[in-house]
Protein backbone atom coordinates (compact mmCIF):
# COMPACT_ATOMS: atom_id res chain seq x y z
CA UNK A 1 0.00 0.00 0.00
CA UNK A 2 1.28 3.61 -0.46
CA UNK A 3 1.24 5.95 2.29
CA UNK A 4 -0.36 8.87 2.46
CA UNK A 5 -0.46 12.18 4.31
CA UNK A 6 -3.42 11.75 7.24
CA UNK A 7 -3.21 14.45 10.21
CA UNK A 8 -0.84 16.63 10.70
CA UNK A 9 1.84 15.45 14.26
CA UNK A 10 4.26 18.53 14.74
CA UNK A 11 5.85 21.80 13.27
CA UNK A 12 9.31 22.37 13.85
CA UNK A 13 11.35 25.41 12.40
CA UNK A 14 12.10 23.46 8.95
CA UNK A 15 9.74 20.67 8.86
CA UNK A 16 6.09 19.53 9.26
CA UNK A 17 5.34 16.31 10.13
CA UNK A 18 2.26 13.94 9.49
CA UNK A 19 0.53 10.72 10.42
CA UNK A 20 0.23 8.09 7.58
CA UNK A 21 -2.16 4.63 7.37
CA UNK A 22 0.65 3.00 8.98
CA UNK A 23 1.83 4.09 12.53
CA UNK A 24 5.35 3.07 12.02
CA UNK A 25 5.85 5.73 9.32
CA UNK A 26 5.39 9.19 8.89
CA UNK A 27 5.44 12.02 6.43
CA UNK A 28 8.00 14.73 6.80
CA UNK A 29 7.40 18.02 4.62
CA UNK A 30 10.28 20.50 4.11
CA UNK A 31 9.53 24.05 4.76
CA UNK A 32 10.98 27.34 3.00
CA UNK A 33 11.72 28.68 6.15
CA UNK A 34 15.03 29.11 7.47
CA UNK A 35 16.11 29.98 11.34
CA UNK A 36 19.59 30.55 13.09
CA UNK A 37 20.59 31.82 16.30
CA UNK A 38 17.93 29.47 18.46
CA UNK A 39 15.19 31.10 16.34
CA UNK A 40 15.94 34.60 16.94
CA UNK A 41 16.74 35.22 12.68
CA UNK A 42 13.81 33.90 10.48
CA UNK A 43 13.23 34.09 6.89
CA UNK A 44 11.45 32.04 4.21
CA UNK A 45 12.65 31.62 0.32
CA UNK A 46 10.64 30.24 -1.90
CA UNK A 47 12.29 26.68 -3.05
CA UNK A 48 14.26 26.07 0.33
CA UNK A 49 12.36 23.12 0.96
CA UNK A 50 12.48 21.19 -2.14
CA UNK A 51 16.63 21.83 -2.33
CA UNK A 52 16.87 20.67 1.16
CA UNK A 53 14.57 17.54 0.68
CA UNK A 54 16.37 16.71 -2.77
CA UNK A 55 19.61 17.10 -0.42
CA UNK A 56 18.73 15.65 2.58
CA UNK A 57 17.03 12.14 0.58
CA UNK A 58 19.79 11.89 -1.55
CA UNK A 59 22.23 12.09 1.44
CA UNK A 60 20.53 9.58 3.53
CA UNK A 61 20.51 7.08 0.65
CA UNK A 62 24.26 7.53 0.20
CA UNK A 63 24.99 6.95 4.02
CA UNK A 64 22.43 3.59 3.51
CA UNK A 65 24.27 2.77 0.96
CA UNK A 66 27.59 2.71 3.56
CA UNK A 67 25.88 0.63 5.95
CA UNK A 68 23.99 3.72 8.13
CA UNK A 69 20.66 3.12 9.38
CA UNK A 70 18.24 6.21 9.31
CA UNK A 71 14.94 6.64 9.51
CA UNK A 72 15.06 7.31 5.91
CA UNK A 73 12.31 5.63 3.41
CA UNK A 74 11.89 7.34 0.31
CA UNK A 75 11.41 10.74 -1.28
CA UNK A 76 7.73 10.91 -1.83
CA UNK A 77 8.15 14.19 -4.21
CA UNK A 78 9.63 17.80 -4.43
CA UNK A 79 8.96 18.58 -0.60
CA UNK A 80 8.13 15.25 0.95
CA UNK A 81 9.76 12.42 2.40
CA UNK A 82 8.38 9.68 4.24
CA UNK A 83 10.27 8.31 6.90
CA UNK A 84 10.34 5.66 9.78
CA UNK A 85 8.16 7.19 13.19
CA UNK A 86 10.88 7.61 15.80
CA UNK A 87 11.04 9.29 19.38
CA UNK A 88 13.94 11.97 18.89
CA UNK A 89 16.65 11.40 21.60
CA UNK A 90 17.19 14.79 23.13
CA UNK A 91 20.95 15.39 22.25
CA UNK A 92 22.12 16.76 19.40
CA UNK A 93 25.63 15.04 18.42
CA UNK A 94 28.25 18.35 16.67
CA UNK A 95 31.11 16.46 14.50
CA UNK A 96 33.61 19.14 13.54
CA UNK A 97 36.72 18.67 10.93
CA UNK A 98 37.93 21.96 11.45
CA UNK A 99 37.12 24.91 13.80
CA UNK A 100 34.83 27.49 13.16
CA UNK A 101 31.52 29.08 14.51
CA UNK A 102 30.42 28.62 18.45
CA UNK A 103 33.48 26.65 19.10
CA UNK A 104 35.79 29.41 17.91
CA UNK A 105 33.66 32.11 19.70
CA UNK A 106 33.26 30.18 23.00
CA UNK A 107 36.96 28.84 23.67
CA UNK A 108 38.71 31.62 21.72
CA UNK A 109 40.34 29.20 19.29
CA UNK A 110 41.27 29.89 15.82
CA UNK A 111 39.55 29.60 12.93
CA UNK A 112 39.98 27.16 10.56
CA UNK A 113 42.25 25.05 12.30
CA UNK A 114 42.68 21.61 10.55
CA UNK A 115 41.99 18.95 13.80
CA UNK A 116 43.92 15.93 13.84
CA UNK A 117 41.26 14.01 13.92
CA UNK A 118 37.31 14.58 14.40
CA UNK A 119 35.81 16.23 17.23
CA UNK A 120 32.35 15.03 18.73
CA UNK A 121 30.41 17.70 21.08
CA UNK A 122 27.31 17.14 22.65
CA UNK A 123 24.00 19.47 22.96
CA UNK A 124 20.90 18.79 25.24
CA UNK A 125 18.21 19.77 22.67
CA UNK A 126 15.93 22.20 24.52
CA UNK A 127 15.07 25.29 22.74
CA UNK A 128 14.25 27.27 25.73
CA UNK A 129 17.62 26.78 27.63
CA UNK A 130 19.38 27.39 24.22
CA UNK A 131 20.78 23.55 23.53
CA UNK A 132 23.24 23.77 25.76
CA UNK A 133 26.38 22.25 25.65
CA UNK A 134 26.88 19.03 27.48
CA UNK A 135 29.14 16.13 28.58
CA UNK A 136 28.49 12.56 28.01
CA UNK A 137 28.47 12.10 32.00
CA UNK A 138 25.29 14.70 32.05
CA UNK A 139 23.18 12.48 29.51
CA UNK A 140 23.79 9.42 31.64
CA UNK A 141 23.40 11.38 34.77
CA UNK A 142 20.25 12.70 33.81
CA UNK A 143 18.56 9.94 31.98
CA UNK A 144 18.56 11.74 28.64
CA UNK A 145 20.54 8.17 26.82
CA UNK A 146 22.06 5.16 28.01
CA UNK A 147 25.89 4.46 27.55
CA UNK A 148 25.04 1.58 25.39
CA UNK A 149 22.91 4.21 23.30
CA UNK A 150 25.59 6.69 23.47
CA UNK A 151 28.35 4.49 22.02
CA UNK A 152 26.41 3.87 18.66
CA UNK A 153 25.69 7.34 18.39
CA UNK A 154 29.20 7.98 18.78
CA UNK A 155 30.24 4.94 16.33
CA UNK A 156 27.21 6.00 13.56
CA UNK A 157 28.20 9.75 13.93
CA UNK A 158 32.14 9.46 13.23
CA UNK A 159 31.06 6.74 10.01
CA UNK A 160 28.86 9.28 9.17
CA UNK A 161 31.60 11.56 8.81
CA UNK A 162 33.72 9.12 7.24
CA UNK A 163 31.65 8.38 4.62
CA UNK A 164 30.31 11.86 4.07
CA UNK A 165 33.59 14.08 4.19
CA UNK A 166 34.83 11.47 1.26
CA UNK A 167 31.65 12.25 -0.60
CA UNK A 168 31.98 15.14 -0.71
CA UNK A 169 35.81 15.71 -1.40
CA UNK A 170 34.92 14.33 -4.46
CA UNK A 171 32.50 17.09 -5.17
CA UNK A 172 35.27 19.63 -4.10
CA UNK A 173 33.44 20.16 -0.87
CA UNK A 174 35.09 20.32 2.54
CA UNK A 175 32.90 18.99 5.32
CA UNK A 176 33.73 21.22 7.86
CA UNK A 177 31.09 20.13 10.37
CA UNK A 178 27.78 19.27 11.01
CA UNK A 179 24.54 18.31 13.14
CA UNK A 180 23.06 15.23 13.97
CA UNK A 181 19.89 13.64 15.82
CA UNK A 182 18.97 10.34 16.86
CA UNK A 183 15.68 8.69 17.48
CA UNK A 184 14.44 5.43 18.10
CA UNK A 185 11.59 2.99 16.77
CA UNK A 186 9.26 1.66 18.57
CA UNK A 187 11.09 -1.73 19.25
CA UNK A 188 13.78 0.63 20.62
CA UNK A 189 16.41 0.26 17.29
CA UNK A 190 18.12 3.56 17.91
CA UNK A 191 19.09 4.64 14.01
CA UNK A 192 20.04 8.83 12.63
CA UNK A 193 17.20 10.57 11.97
CA UNK A 194 16.36 14.58 11.14
CA UNK A 195 17.80 15.83 8.24
CA UNK A 196 21.13 16.44 6.69
CA UNK A 197 21.73 19.57 4.45
CA UNK A 198 23.09 22.74 4.10
CA UNK A 199 20.85 23.72 7.33
CA UNK A 200 22.97 21.40 9.40
CA UNK A 201 26.75 20.89 7.53
CA UNK A 202 28.58 23.58 7.30
CA UNK A 203 29.83 22.91 3.52
CA UNK A 204 33.22 24.76 1.71
CA UNK A 205 33.96 24.93 -1.50
CA UNK A 206 37.56 23.46 -1.90
CA UNK A 207 39.31 26.14 -3.92
CA UNK A 208 37.17 29.25 -3.09
CA UNK A 209 36.85 28.53 0.77
CA UNK A 210 32.82 29.62 -0.18
CA UNK A 211 30.59 28.83 2.20
CA UNK A 212 27.78 26.74 0.58
CA UNK A 213 25.57 26.46 3.70
CA UNK A 214 23.28 27.86 6.13
CA UNK A 215 26.28 30.23 7.16
CA UNK A 216 25.32 32.35 4.29
CA UNK A 217 21.83 33.21 5.79
CA UNK A 218 23.45 33.69 9.67
CA UNK A 219 26.32 35.76 8.22
CA UNK A 220 24.00 37.82 5.72
CA UNK A 221 26.51 36.65 2.96
CA UNK A 222 24.34 36.74 0.15
CA UNK A 223 23.16 34.28 -2.34
CA UNK A 224 21.56 32.22 0.21
CA UNK A 225 19.60 29.55 -2.05
CA UNK A 226 22.00 29.81 -4.82
CA UNK A 227 24.99 28.02 -2.34
CA UNK A 228 22.43 25.15 -1.71
CA UNK A 229 21.43 25.07 -5.72
CA UNK A 230 25.34 24.47 -5.94
CA UNK A 231 25.33 21.42 -3.30
CA UNK A 232 22.35 20.19 -4.57
CA UNK A 233 24.15 20.81 -8.64
CA UNK A 234 27.59 19.13 -7.54
CA UNK A 235 25.82 15.79 -5.71
CA UNK A 236 22.98 15.16 -8.54
CA UNK A 237 25.72 14.98 -10.97
CA UNK B 1 67.08 28.40 55.79
CA UNK B 2 63.26 30.14 56.53
CA UNK B 3 61.89 31.54 53.36
CA UNK B 4 60.81 34.95 53.90
CA UNK B 5 58.33 36.90 50.85
CA UNK B 6 60.62 38.99 48.28
CA UNK B 7 59.32 40.13 45.36
CA UNK B 8 55.55 40.10 44.04
CA UNK B 9 54.31 38.45 41.35
CA UNK B 10 50.50 38.29 40.68
CA UNK B 11 47.48 39.61 42.09
CA UNK B 12 44.34 37.14 41.44
CA UNK B 13 40.93 37.76 43.04
CA UNK B 14 41.30 36.22 46.41
CA UNK B 15 45.12 36.22 46.94
CA UNK B 16 48.58 38.20 45.75
CA UNK B 17 51.63 35.87 44.74
CA UNK B 18 55.43 36.15 46.05
CA UNK B 19 59.15 35.49 45.61
CA UNK B 20 61.14 33.35 48.16
CA UNK B 21 64.78 33.24 48.24
CA UNK B 22 64.22 29.77 46.56
CA UNK B 23 63.19 29.80 43.04
CA UNK B 24 61.10 26.65 44.35
CA UNK B 25 58.65 28.21 46.41
CA UNK B 26 56.17 31.22 46.28
CA UNK B 27 54.47 33.15 49.49
CA UNK B 28 50.63 33.14 48.50
CA UNK B 29 49.02 36.34 50.48
CA UNK B 30 45.14 35.44 50.72
CA UNK B 31 43.25 38.72 50.51
CA UNK B 32 40.17 39.82 52.25
CA UNK B 33 38.34 40.27 48.86
CA UNK B 34 34.78 38.34 47.46
CA UNK B 35 34.19 38.06 43.46
CA UNK B 36 31.64 36.52 42.30
CA UNK B 37 29.80 36.44 38.70
CA UNK B 38 32.82 36.35 37.04
CA UNK B 39 34.01 39.31 38.87
CA UNK B 40 30.85 41.51 38.08
CA UNK B 41 30.26 41.34 41.85
CA UNK B 42 32.96 42.72 44.13
CA UNK B 43 33.57 43.18 48.25
CA UNK B 44 35.59 43.16 50.91
CA UNK B 45 35.68 41.69 54.35
CA UNK B 46 38.19 41.90 57.15
CA UNK B 47 39.26 38.58 58.45
CA UNK B 48 37.89 36.53 55.69
CA UNK B 49 41.54 36.33 54.06
CA UNK B 50 42.68 34.80 57.64
CA UNK B 51 39.91 32.44 57.57
CA UNK B 52 40.43 30.81 54.13
CA UNK B 53 44.08 30.77 54.81
CA UNK B 54 43.29 28.59 58.27
CA UNK B 55 40.52 26.05 56.22
CA UNK B 56 42.97 26.00 53.24
CA UNK B 57 45.44 24.73 54.99
CA UNK B 58 44.20 22.67 57.18
CA UNK B 59 42.26 20.86 54.05
CA UNK B 60 45.49 20.87 52.48
CA UNK B 61 47.01 18.99 55.14
CA UNK B 62 43.97 16.42 55.39
CA UNK B 63 44.68 15.88 52.17
CA UNK B 64 48.13 15.12 52.49
CA UNK B 65 47.44 12.77 55.16
CA UNK B 66 45.04 11.05 52.47
CA UNK B 67 48.18 10.72 50.02
CA UNK B 68 47.24 13.21 48.04
CA UNK B 69 49.98 15.74 46.84
CA UNK B 70 49.92 19.30 46.37
CA UNK B 71 51.64 22.96 46.26
CA UNK B 72 50.49 22.68 49.99
CA UNK B 73 54.18 23.29 52.20
CA UNK B 74 53.22 25.16 55.50
CA UNK B 75 51.15 28.33 56.96
CA UNK B 76 53.05 30.70 57.91
CA UNK B 77 50.92 32.83 59.72
CA UNK B 78 47.33 34.38 59.60
CA UNK B 79 47.25 35.38 55.63
CA UNK B 80 50.19 33.36 54.29
CA UNK B 81 51.26 30.11 53.08
CA UNK B 82 54.73 28.84 51.72
CA UNK B 83 53.60 27.01 48.47
CA UNK B 84 56.00 25.11 45.42
CA UNK B 85 56.04 27.26 42.81
CA UNK B 86 54.08 25.77 39.99
CA UNK B 87 52.76 26.71 36.58
CA UNK B 88 48.83 26.60 36.58
CA UNK B 89 47.14 24.20 34.14
CA UNK B 90 44.38 26.26 32.30
CA UNK B 91 41.60 24.11 33.69
CA UNK B 92 39.24 23.98 36.79
CA UNK B 93 37.92 21.01 37.57
CA UNK B 94 34.14 20.93 39.14
CA UNK B 95 33.01 17.82 41.11
CA UNK B 96 29.36 17.68 41.85
CA UNK B 97 27.82 15.35 44.81
CA UNK B 98 24.51 17.14 44.74
CA UNK B 99 22.91 19.52 41.54
CA UNK B 100 22.84 22.74 42.26
CA UNK B 101 23.91 26.09 40.89
CA UNK B 102 24.81 27.12 37.16
CA UNK B 103 24.88 22.96 36.26
CA UNK B 104 20.49 23.55 37.51
CA UNK B 105 20.71 26.65 35.35
CA UNK B 106 21.97 25.78 32.61
CA UNK B 107 20.43 22.39 32.12
CA UNK B 108 17.19 22.74 33.37
CA UNK B 109 17.63 19.68 36.18
CA UNK B 110 15.80 20.01 39.26
CA UNK B 111 18.39 21.42 42.39
CA UNK B 112 19.00 19.05 45.21
CA UNK B 113 19.46 15.82 43.35
CA UNK B 114 21.60 13.38 45.27
CA UNK B 115 23.75 11.85 42.23
CA UNK B 116 24.30 7.94 42.08
CA UNK B 117 28.42 8.99 41.34
CA UNK B 118 30.20 12.40 41.17
CA UNK B 119 30.21 13.79 38.09
CA UNK B 120 33.08 15.12 37.19
CA UNK B 121 33.86 18.71 34.53
CA UNK B 122 35.89 21.16 33.06
CA UNK B 123 36.59 24.42 32.00
CA UNK B 124 39.25 26.45 29.98
CA UNK B 125 40.23 28.83 32.84
CA UNK B 126 39.61 32.14 30.62
CA UNK B 127 38.64 34.92 32.37
CA UNK B 128 37.70 37.15 29.31
CA UNK B 129 35.72 34.04 27.90
CA UNK B 130 34.12 33.51 31.31
CA UNK B 131 35.70 30.25 32.45
CA UNK B 132 33.49 28.26 29.25
CA UNK B 133 32.83 24.27 29.98
CA UNK B 134 34.58 21.82 27.84
CA UNK B 135 34.80 18.36 27.40
CA UNK B 136 37.98 16.66 27.67
CA UNK B 137 38.56 16.45 23.67
CA UNK B 138 38.80 19.98 23.88
CA UNK B 139 41.74 20.28 26.34
CA UNK B 140 43.76 17.92 24.14
CA UNK B 141 43.06 19.21 20.90
CA UNK B 142 43.53 22.60 21.85
CA UNK B 143 46.77 21.74 23.74
CA UNK B 144 45.57 22.53 27.21
CA UNK B 145 46.39 19.38 28.79
CA UNK B 146 47.70 15.88 27.86
CA UNK B 147 45.64 12.57 28.12
CA UNK B 148 48.18 11.00 30.94
CA UNK B 149 47.75 15.08 32.96
CA UNK B 150 43.69 14.32 32.47
CA UNK B 151 43.61 11.16 33.64
CA UNK B 152 45.75 12.16 36.84
CA UNK B 153 43.87 15.27 37.18
CA UNK B 154 40.30 12.99 37.15
CA UNK B 155 42.00 10.26 39.46
CA UNK B 156 43.43 13.23 42.02
CA UNK B 157 40.00 15.30 42.11
CA UNK B 158 37.89 12.01 42.64
CA UNK B 159 40.36 11.28 45.47
CA UNK B 160 40.04 14.62 47.05
CA UNK B 161 36.15 14.35 46.67
CA UNK B 162 36.61 11.11 48.89
CA UNK B 163 38.73 12.36 51.64
CA UNK B 164 37.03 15.74 51.52
CA UNK B 165 32.94 14.31 51.41
CA UNK B 166 34.23 11.76 54.75
CA UNK B 167 35.80 14.38 56.69
CA UNK B 168 33.18 17.19 56.09
CA UNK B 169 30.19 14.16 56.64
CA UNK B 170 32.04 13.85 60.16
CA UNK B 171 31.86 18.03 60.99
CA UNK B 172 27.91 17.84 60.19
CA UNK B 173 28.85 19.28 56.89
CA UNK B 174 27.89 17.88 53.28
CA UNK B 175 29.95 18.88 50.57
CA UNK B 176 27.49 19.47 47.67
CA UNK B 177 30.25 20.64 44.96
CA UNK B 178 33.72 22.13 44.36
CA UNK B 179 36.54 23.85 42.03
CA UNK B 180 39.82 22.08 41.65
CA UNK B 181 42.75 23.25 40.05
CA UNK B 182 46.27 21.72 39.04
CA UNK B 183 49.75 23.21 38.41
CA UNK B 184 53.02 21.57 37.36
CA UNK B 185 56.41 22.03 39.18
CA UNK B 186 59.55 22.92 37.35
CA UNK B 187 60.49 19.41 37.06
CA UNK B 188 56.73 18.66 35.11
CA UNK B 189 55.44 16.99 38.24
CA UNK B 190 51.31 17.41 38.33
CA UNK B 191 49.64 18.65 41.75
CA UNK B 192 46.98 20.04 43.21
CA UNK B 193 46.86 23.62 43.76
CA UNK B 194 45.00 27.02 44.37
CA UNK B 195 43.10 26.78 47.28
CA UNK B 196 40.18 24.63 49.05
CA UNK B 197 38.04 26.95 51.02
CA UNK B 198 34.17 28.19 51.20
CA UNK B 199 34.87 30.32 48.35
CA UNK B 200 35.97 27.39 46.23
CA UNK B 201 33.15 24.64 47.80
CA UNK B 202 29.40 24.42 48.46
CA UNK B 203 28.94 23.36 51.77
CA UNK B 204 25.47 22.78 53.36
CA UNK B 205 24.95 21.93 56.88
CA UNK B 206 23.92 18.62 57.62
CA UNK B 207 20.76 19.20 59.80
CA UNK B 208 19.46 22.62 58.18
CA UNK B 209 20.90 22.95 54.64
CA UNK B 210 22.34 26.28 55.76
CA UNK B 211 24.58 27.45 52.66
CA UNK B 212 27.75 27.62 54.85
CA UNK B 213 29.85 29.12 51.64
CA UNK B 214 30.19 31.80 49.20
CA UNK B 215 27.13 31.08 47.85
CA UNK B 216 25.93 33.44 51.10
CA UNK B 217 27.99 36.45 48.52
CA UNK B 218 26.82 35.39 45.41
CA UNK B 219 22.41 35.61 46.52
CA UNK B 220 22.86 38.43 49.61
CA UNK B 221 21.97 35.40 52.13
CA UNK B 222 23.62 37.88 54.99
CA UNK B 223 26.23 36.62 57.52
CA UNK B 224 28.87 35.76 55.34
CA UNK B 225 32.20 35.33 57.65
CA UNK B 226 29.70 33.77 59.78
CA UNK B 227 30.07 30.58 57.84
CA UNK B 228 33.24 31.21 56.92
CA UNK B 229 33.81 31.19 60.83
CA UNK B 230 31.23 28.30 60.90
CA UNK B 231 33.39 25.76 58.95
CA UNK B 232 36.10 27.18 60.55
CA UNK B 233 35.30 26.45 64.13
CA UNK B 234 34.01 22.87 62.83
CA UNK B 235 36.92 21.80 61.25
CA UNK B 236 39.45 23.50 63.93
CA UNK B 237 38.10 21.62 66.83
Amino acid sequence: MELTKKDFIYEGKAKRLYTTEDPKYVIVEYKDSFTAFNGQKKATMSGKGVLNNNISSKLFKILADGGVESHFVKQLDDTHQLVKRVKIVPLEVIIRNITTGSLCKRLGVAEGIKLPRPLFELSYKDDALGDPFIIEDHALLFGWATKEELDKIKEISFRVNEILRDYFAKKSVVLVDFKLEFGKDADGNLMLADEISPDTCRFWDSSTGDHLDKDRFRKDLGDVLGAYEEIWKRISE
